[in-house]
C-alpha cells in the first residue's frame, strides 16, 4: 500500500535528528465497543462494518482484533 | 477528545443495521521500525518523534508501545 504521509514523516524524522527510522507507516485505528448476543454475532457485525463502512478496500488493508469485555 | 468522524460513523453503523455499537473512536496508528543502540535510546527517540512530529498534543492523546525486533 502507498503511504505518502508516512514517507514524508520519515523524511521529517531525519531532519529532527532521528536517523535510525527504517520504516514508518501511518494508518487508522478504530476502537468499537459493541453489544452483541455472542462472539460470533459480534465478529460478523464487525466484519460487515469494516468492509462497508470503516475501510476503503481499494486503498486500505485492514485486520480485526476481538476482545471480550465480559 | 472530540471525535466527530467517530460519531458520524457510529450513526452510519446504525443505518447499516448494526445497532449494538456503544462507542466508536477513530484514531491514528503509526508503526515505526527504528534502529537504535539500545532500548532506552529507541524510547527517547520515539518520545521525541511523537511529541514533535507524529501527534498534535492540542487535539490528540497518544501512547507508545515498544517491542524488540532483535
Amino acid at each position: 500500500m502507498l503511504d505518502p504521509a508516512g514517507e514524508a514523516t520519515r523524511a521529517a524524522a531525519a531532519r529532527l535528528g532521528v536517523s535510525g527510522v527504517q520504516r514508518l507507516r501511518i494508518g487508522k485505528a478504530i476502537q468499537v465497543d459493541l453489544e452483541a448476543a455472542d462472539r460470533a454475532t459480534a465478529e460478523a457485525q464487525l466484519q460487515l462494518l469494516s468492509d462497508r463502512l470503516l475501510a476503503n478496500p481499494v486503498i486500505e488493508d485492514w485486520s480485526l482484533e476481538l476482545s471480550d469485555a465480559g
